[in-house]
């Protein structure tokens, strides 16, 4: 019998001895974390899908997984056996979980959730359609080797903005509210308000924590485990020193209980249901400012992002360049091989600490899939013709970085070549967008989509993401895409620019920069931004179809390239620095 | 004492004698219509602003009147006096009069709203805020000389589509919601189903009325005052034969009444308060459907369309033509003989009823305001130099027009020649974009505003607006602006594509075609809409600036006013026929 479908009937089992008619299972932890640790992969336990995002739903005679288009064939691979069901979201006509509670259960049935790791608007959307169980932590009932929370070594950082400058702001915000305390449950906020980082969930430089800022006192939660290190009693100590009281992570619920008078700003997106529930003092329930405040990067932050976008490049430059020349002299090179390279290729820097996410190496029709799982064994081995296509980045001192290349590895069909233009094309055109402050980044995505879609071409998935600053990847509130989301782009926000275009059975293209948005201008007509690319690795332009581009386009694509010889040809080795100048050659209008 | 004071301080008498601490008077009428007939423009009567769209609250120390950038400066002007504050809308931090009455009166004031022009929708709105009291009619305690309700000929229309069938199809979406009833409330959208037009509004070919759809009777509350004109009996007749019950206005609400148990569909957007007050029976409360239908136009309606812009074409070109030739010859012209000539020679054509909207007959700094109202009396003459914007259009039996054209009367500085150009290399983006079906407009708008927001030049309006058959010239629910509604751009529906630019005291222009979307294919990268042109009438490229425009943008110009030429050349006198060549002649690349 399948591992999963056990572990699902055995679920079953608990479900009819509770009398529960559902439990819904988040791909979350209990801080709505992008990414959970171990402890929390809770639908890869159940399910045995390893995709980032995706929840599940469990009936006495249905299992469902609902996931989006990023991992559709992925999900159909790894469920098989397991008798859970894709669904499919952010599809046309897609359902979501609470919708399908309300088409196939009664309104009197009962849904049990894991109230750690359910939000508490989540809880509440629910509600509305069932009478929902909360159970902290359900599946530990039934989950017997199970990891412990991590405690890994934390240290303070250097942000251009100290702590208590961040927490007199906050205080600031939570006094414009009539609230004496903020419960701040997103890892990525805290890690940002305290100048805080540690490793404790994987890509992410983060620390399992809660914070509770109140106007005279602070108290972090973040003592899982014994601390043994050096380093995370220095920074212990700082935190000390500065009057922040450095507690048992458990703590967190029998200090909440303590505050009944008092009003509590809590953010009911991240906070989850099972804090909440505890809650009996007067709450605001408010996004957390911290967010948006967090996504603007200071002057300190934009100008270490700078710098380690140099040190990214080299990392890529040398790995292109050992790709090319390792085919040319004849050697073999998989996928896996190449991911491996380049990370160790990115250890160079001094203050390199891992990777930002799982690099996507891809060759030829594995690139077609958005997000490929490089496979450790038998991944293929690239081919001295068509498209690779890299997506990467890394986890650095002074920041975070994300790059997609696709590089031609020889000859290319006329598609191939199409694509791989008209989606630089795209590109381009975001990078060279001027806008009103304040846009929402719906507005702005269509400016890399128009050229393609003027060729009836599209890709499923967003053009642009926050990245924060030595943080996560992937950051909010603005995002460049198509959902309507109201968050504007304002002057010192980071985006990705990575449109693309996917041939299923054939090819991937991707063409991907960090981008920091900075002020154009401000007239009678308004308050302008537009965008400066924080990437630095050059763009092939061996298989354009220069005819497809625009003398500013291609002025653009010159120009960068020229730009990313004259900062990075003078730290390469010789080779490597002729190789690059050849590579960066400029192109003319056809 | 200024009239307008002298009445508001008769309100304040009355909000004395009732108790009342604040009235709200929209500018709308009882159907939510965007233009009222003389009976409702309370707020005209009220505070003298004439403008389109305003509404108002009155305090016993303060009043106010909301209304958006068109009419900030005619509402300054036409307001003094009267002791009237203006409150702009649509600008950043904008206080809606909710907001406004949430922070200036006490949460238990009394708000008195005309329960007829309020929709129920609005007045659940105010009241999360305060106390509602509902009074139908609310002013006509004060108007002494109010118009009564109009009953102008109705007449029955060709449409492609026959009443038979819009009420089968709408009675099938009622069963879908378990509905007995529609009740439909907003004009344009009864007009639209029984396939009946009328004059009860200026510019709009509407009956004010309200319709009662069933599941086995059709109930049309459209007499106000007795029938005398042979075209309404006739109407009524054709009505009366197929089943459709002619009734009293009035009558609706005791028919209303008497429906108890089964379910009625309203939608709370265009119902009035008073109205929905009185509803006793089960409620579906949703958007009526007829608006997203009507939206889309069949294969009769555009191919009527089409005919309807060469009439309307050969009167824009007839009318360019004699503006020229006039100046050229000496002849004087003001920018209100100009607008009167237009509807003269609009009215050549035989199916011409009536302007769609009032002529902006707008000659330099005049144009700079996007709503001017051209004066009867002492309008600005046309000189020999700089730009005059003319922006009007046509009720026909075949369609709806709505066409801006800004012309160089003679010499313009390289300012103006700048935008012109610009203004025109925005319009032909969106006229050339092409997008998935389905895309919000506020996507689609960034086509035509990124060309100009990359020279930090911007607009305050939006680019486009939906266009009905021999209807409103402004129709929902689809718009082409920066707002981020929803409502996808579909194939069949029609827009306009309006891009602009003002420079205060200096010009405006505005380059103004009618489009209709139309498929452009569909492949695995999704289906795929773009626009084509209705509006036939030139744009003039004598101070044009191709520099600043692509090969692809001047080969649309080239290619459209070639198509203009040739479509309207042979119909045309042979003189203006000789004029409108050399102006289409084609222009070259620089």
């Amino acid at each position: 019998m399948n591992k999963y479908l056990e572990r699902i009937e055995s679920l079953r089992a608990l479900m009819r001895a509770r009398s529960w008619d559902a439990v819904v299972v988040r791909g979350s932890d209990p801080h709505q974390s992008e990414y959970p640790c171990q402890r929390y992969k809770r639908v890869e336990w159940l399910s045995g899908f390893t995709g980032e995002a995706a929840d599940m739903l469990v009936t006495l005679d249905h299992a469902g997984l609902w996931t989006d288009s990023r991992y559709f064939i992925q999900a159909l691979q790894q469920l098989e056996g397991s008798g859970v069901q894709l669904h499919k979201t952010r599809v046309p006509g897609a359902q979501s979980i609470e919708q399908w509670i309300a088409q196939n259960l009664d309104s009197d049935s009962v849904v049990a959730i894991d109230s750690l790791c359910n939000s508490a608007a989540q809880a509440a959307e629910l509600e509305r359609e069932c009478s929902v169980c909360p159970v902290p932590d359900l599946l530990s009932l039934l989950w017997e080797d199970r990891p412990m929370l991590p405690q890994t070594p934390f240290f303070c950082i250097e942000s251009g903005e100290s702590r208590e400058s961040k927490i007199d702001w906050l205080r600031s915000q939570m006094d414009g509210h009539n609230c004496s305390w903020m419960l701040v449950s997103a890892l990525d906020q805290i890690a940002w308000l305290l100048n805080v980082r540690a490793s404790d969930i994987e890509y992410n430089p983060l620390l399992i924590s809660y914070l509770l800022v109140g106007m005279d006192e602070v108290r972090f939660y973040a003592l899982k485990q014994e601390i043994e290190d050096e380093d995370s009693r220095l920074c212990i100590a700082e935190l000390q020193a500065q009057g922040i009281d450095v507690l048992p992570y458990t703590l967190v619920e029998l200090d909440l209980a303590g505050i009944s008078q008092e009003r509590v700003w809590v953010d009911p997106e991240t906070l989850n249901a099972e804090l909440y529930k505890h809650l009996s003092c007067p709450l605001y329930e408010a996004p957390c400012p911290i967010e948006a405040r967090k996504a603007i990067k200071n002057g300190f932050e934009l100008r270490s992002m700078e710098q380690c976008h140099i040190q990214d490049g080299l990392a890529m430059e040398r790995f292109l360049y050992w790709i090319e020349t390792s085919l040319a002299e004849g050697r073999s090179i998989s996928e896996w091989e190449a991911s491996v390279k380049l990370d160790q290729l990115r250890a160079q820097a001094s203050d390199y600490l891992y990777e930002s996410f799982e690099t996507i190496s891809a060759y030829g029709a594995d690139a077609a899939l958005p997000h490929f799982v490089t496979p450790r064994q038998n991944s293929a081995l690239l081919q001295s013709e068509g498209l690779y296509l890299c997506d990467s980045g890394g986890q650095y001192l002074s920041g975070t970085t994300d790059i997609t290349r696709t590089v031609p590895l020889g000859p290319c069909t006329r598609e191939r070549a199409e694509d791989y233009t008209l989606v630089l094309k795209a590109h381009i055109n975001l990078a060279l967008a001027v806008f009103p402050s304040g846009t929402p980044g719906c507005r702005v995505d269509a400016a890399a989509r128009l050229p393609l879609w003027k060729t009836l071409r599209d890709f499923g998935h967003g053009t642009g993401h926050g990245v924060g600053f030595f943080l996560g990847v992937h950051e909010g509130p603005a995002q460049i895409r198509q959902n309507l989301s109201p968050a504007p782009l304002l002057a010192g926000m980071v985006f990705s620019n990575e449109p693309a275009l996917y041939r299923e059975g054939s090819h991937g293209i991707r063409h991907e920069n960090l981008m920091v948005v900075e002020e154009a201008g401000e007239n009678e007509f308004g308050h302008f931004l537009r965008f400066r690319e924080l990437t630095l690795c050059h763009f092939d332009t061996s298989i354009l179809d220069a005819s497809l581009l625009t003398k500013e386009e291609i002025d653009w694509l010159n120009s960068y390239n020229n730009r990313v010889f004259r900062t990075l040809g003078p730290l390469l080795d010789e080779r490597t620095a002729a190789w690059l100048e050849v590579k960066t050659a400029p192109i003319c209008l056809e």
